[in-house]
């Protein structure tokens, strides 16, 4: 990318040097799901365009699809105003969710399921 | 509400009894605000149908828009397929942002403002 399209050196990494990351849909608007950054994830999705978190259960960084083949392209990457959570703005490719819902909030609070399954999710994983 | 409406009791509430809340206008689709919230805050959202979240810096409970008046009517409460991240579908009076734009998202990481203030700053609190 163009050296103005570096990130931001402010950014406020929380406790465990970690920024959490709203993504969202650049053309339906969904919000997709909620994952977390570290500073070599934020750095590898601008140096790829696709999206990269920081598994906090793995211990290891992850590029979104990179088993499924689900990836996320960025369009845009939004920061807040006290620095401390990004928003990614994607082209989702697939789903985003591992359940083959195009979105992790597809249930409402009380459990009831607001939105279709659109690939098995036996799928979701080749 | 109706008891049907009681919330899910399956939320994960994370290490400091918190679950992030991602903020979304429910009619314009932008996403607004990334918050906290505990248990009670969530059920005095849930009791009184405006967005309440967890202060981790003033440790407390507040009511969005208290001093404001720039509140956020809950239109739904969504949830997460690993039920670690609710997301508040809001009708937002005024703007989210103390800055006076819509949402606390108005930069790009390079610092760059995409959206226009809305209200002047010094009249968001009054």
């Amino acid at each position: 990318m163009h050296p103005s399209h570096q990130s931001s050196s402010s950014i406020q990494y929380g406790e465990h040097g970690l920024v959490p990351v709203i993504v969202q849909d650049n053309t339906t608007r969904e919000v997709l799901m909620l994952a977390y950054a570290d500073k070599a994830a934020l750095d590898l999705t601008e140096q790829t365009g696709y999206a990269h978190y920081y598994s906090r259960s793995r211990n290891k960084i992850w590029k979104k699809g990179e088993e499924s083949g689900h990836v996320q392209r960025i369009i845009e990457i939004r920061i807040d105003c006290d620095e401390d959570t990004l928003l990614y703005l994607v082209e989702q490719t697939g789903v985003a969710c591992h359940t083959g819902h195009k979105t992790c909030f597809y249930r409402d609070i009380t459990g009831v399921e607001k939105d279709p399954v659109l690939i098995p999710p036996d799928t979701v994983y080749r």
